[in-house]
């Protein structure tokens, strides 16, 4: 496989846990015109030089406002707002594993993730922001212009208010680019979804410090360096439309009963179980893990910063274990881009299973498992030929809630004839009817959509 | 209003609840041609008295195989399977009640509804059941070829195996004419859904003992006659293509807009809450009931039967208060039928808000709500003049869940300006754009899809 290209910006490479350097370089000047890339980078390093954070692992019983739930054992803020750490037990008939307790992030509200976007002499321009956050690899990420919970919005937490947030509340119906409902992680979140919006401005909408414009192809660009683009970036991405054009409504409901079929064939339910009876999972002082050490761990930090809204505070994260792997195979079907798509059941989903990557696994995990229900694909993408591949990137999960964990993501060409691809519960779904797909939102999870925010311009 | 029609069928008048006279008049033939409809009244009326059913309320503890579970007091099967009665807490910070419990169904599993159609001779003939319900008005009433829960085809209960099911699991792709997963009423399910399916079936299917051809147009006939097309049958039919045609994607992106902003303005937030700790509800020795004795109670029946597939069993049922209003205002806009939508959101859907009808309450207690929270609509229903009333006949909920439990559905023809209709949360939308949004599952609910049939050849 090609070398993975890195982080070009200088400074900036504190890792997520631990002390990071302040720093007296003067931050460039926001600018209403869009920033050269090279421009980006030195503003991107400055900022993390600047929104310094220092981020430590604590015992649970420092958490300053969260606490153990008596009885349940629930972790939860006193406030009753944010989110919750709960238990969850899975019935899968279909897995190798019929039935699981584990930890589940609980949040039920709907957050909004929005770019706005400005056209200005035929070129898109999108505002984007630097920002921290506690989890972050790098600690400073690239992010939407608003990427606000309920509970920022409604100003729990006492913080200032978000900026730009009044650009997506309400806007009039013809500068809506893209507004529909998506899950997160099935994984980790519990029926979790967010507001995905991109919206036209006008010329009057300035970059406010630490916020600066940048063009769609500049984010097709930068979403190729590691742990640059944050999760909600990618997902707000993927909602751009693309040069492909529209599916016929027929397609669409093809790929839709489909997946359909896949949902009632493997479908998970779930059902709350107090976190504290939960079954092959142990509570020490500062992290509930699994038995074996595998999985994920629910973890406590503190965090300390100069620029963030509230000056300190302290959370539980999620700490997953070993790097993740997110592979598509794509191809060209009668000249139109068409990916293998998996229909993949997690227990967090709201309908049931939805469009995910090729290859979605921790490999290290996949050893654990019988051979049946390994990725088919795996071995594929680990030992492509590097002429086949055209990403390659290692990309971090929401740091407000994931501490240091990421995902190998790749796009590899697919050989052969394209039958050779097909297996139960995988299909070859153009680029038209994905967009169609996730206009509805709940078809197309997280992972696939990071992937298809990728694609774009590496058809 | 005009009156009601009421069913013509002779006998099958035995009440739900109580002893239905056993019969010896013999049952025509099944058929494989479509029957007539003054026959079908006579083969329905023959059903009803063959399928008798004693029905008997009884105190909870004289439930077999169903206790509640200690510790959460929810009401639950010994088998962990079928259907569960649990509590939930709702908050609602958009509603006249800001927070409040109340029981649910849990039932955590994809049930299959379906109708195997045969098309001979230009006409659509469908084939359907005649099936008794513990809960239903009139015992018996017209249901889909297959109305299986997941513990039905996979005998949890030891019963006999269901008849047709093979003909919906994995037809082939050219003989689906649809296939969607829907919504459950989210008053009283808490995030159930079934797969709507209507399969398209060769000559060489029969009619079995208790099943008959009906058209198209004989069923849009019968769906006017009080209690006899059940919950089940009335959203699979919704699922029928139309004469209308397919909408344009960007209008039905357009509506679907629209409703993830409603769904974001008013978002229900649910968790479970152990059915003994709910607030405002108490347990007697035969119904758990709200303090005020309004919305529903949970009840207990025993059952004897002659036909079901065990002889004899016992079961909770919820009981519902008064009668409902369901009512869609329609009217055509520039040619093509439209209704008012009412985007509501309820504490069992599972992705938010979804089209409602005009109106959907009961009358009763609409009074206990402030003014700016009730219907604005449900004086002109109660008020429209007769030659504007397009329907209006009273159906009953599902009979396995609920006892006696109806509503009053009723169609009327909205006059004056479109314009003057519109208020917040409602919104005029073409039949069209329903039929692609009922497509995608999630949008459109349970009452507004029995008006969708119900409107059918009404336009």
């Amino acid at each position: 496989m090609r070398p993975r290209q890195t982080d070009t910006g200088a400074g900036g490479t504190s890792p997520g846990v631990g002390s990071f350097p302040a720093s007296t370089s003067p931050l460039p000047e926001p600018s209403e015109s869009i920033l050269s890339t090279s421009r980006f980078h030195t503003w991107m390093a400055a900022h993390r030089a600047e929104q310094t954070q220092d981020v430590q692992r604590i015992p649970f019983s420092d958490l300053f406002g969260w606490d153990f739930v008596p009885g349940s054992g629930d972790l939860a803020h006193e406030s009753g707002r944010f989110f919750r750490i709960e238990g969850v037990r899975v019935e899968d008939d279909g897995g190798p594993v019929r039935t699981w307790t584990q930890p589940i992030i609980r949040q039920p509200e709907i957050g909004i993730l929005g770019i706005a976007v400005h056209e200005v002499g035929g070129t898109t321009r999108c505002l984007m922001q630097a920002k921290a956050e506690p989890g972050n690899v790098n600690g400073v990420q690239l992010a939407p212009t608003v990427q606000a919970t309920h509970s920022n919005y409604t100003r729990v937490h006492g913080g200032s208010p978000v900026p730009y947030l009044d650009l997506f509340q309400d806007p009039p119906e013809d500068r809506v680019v893209a507004d529909s409902l998506q899950s997160e992680p099935g994984t980790w979140f519990d029926r979790k979804r967010n507001r995905h919006m991109i919206v036209r401005v006008g010329p009057e909408v300035e970059a406010l410090p630490g916020f600066c414009w940048l063009t769609v192809e500049q984010l097709q660009e930068l979403i190729a360096v590691d742990h640059l683009l944050n999760m909600t970036t990618r997902t707000v991405m993927s909602c751009l439309p693309h040069e492909w054009g529209t599916a016929p409504p027929e397609d669409v409901d093809r790929v839709h009963r489909w997946l359909v079929r896949r949902r009632c064939e493997r479908d998970l339910r779930t059902r709350y179980v107090p976190l504290s009876e939960m079954e092959g999972w142990r509570r020490s002082a500062d992290a509930i893990s699994h038995d074996t050490g595998a999985y994920f761990s629910v973890v406590a930090v503190s965090v300390r910063s100069a620029s963030r809204e509230v000056p300190g505070w302290s959370q539980p994260l999620i700490q997953g274990h070993g790097l993740g792997v997110a592979a598509l195979f794509t191809r060209r079907i009668d000249g139109v881009p068409h990916a293998l798509m998996h229909a993949r059941a997690e227990p967090g989903f709201l309908t049931g299973a939805e469009l995910g990557p090729t290859v979605q696994c921790e490999p290290g995990a996949q050893e654990l498992l019988p051979p049946e229900h390994r990725s088919p694909f795996l071995h594929a993408v680990l030992n492509a030929s590097s002429d086949r591949v055209r990403f390659d990137t290692e990309l971090s999960e929401e740091g407000g809630r994931f501490l240091n964990t990421h995902t190998r993501y790749v796009i590899v060409d697919a050989d052969g004839d394209v039958r050779e691809w097909e297996r139960p519960g995988y299909r070859w779904v153009s680029v038209r009817e994905i967009a169609a797909l996730m206009r509805e939102g709940f078809r197309v999870n997280m992972q696939a959509r990071t992937l298809v925010a990728a694609w774009r311009g590496r058809w």
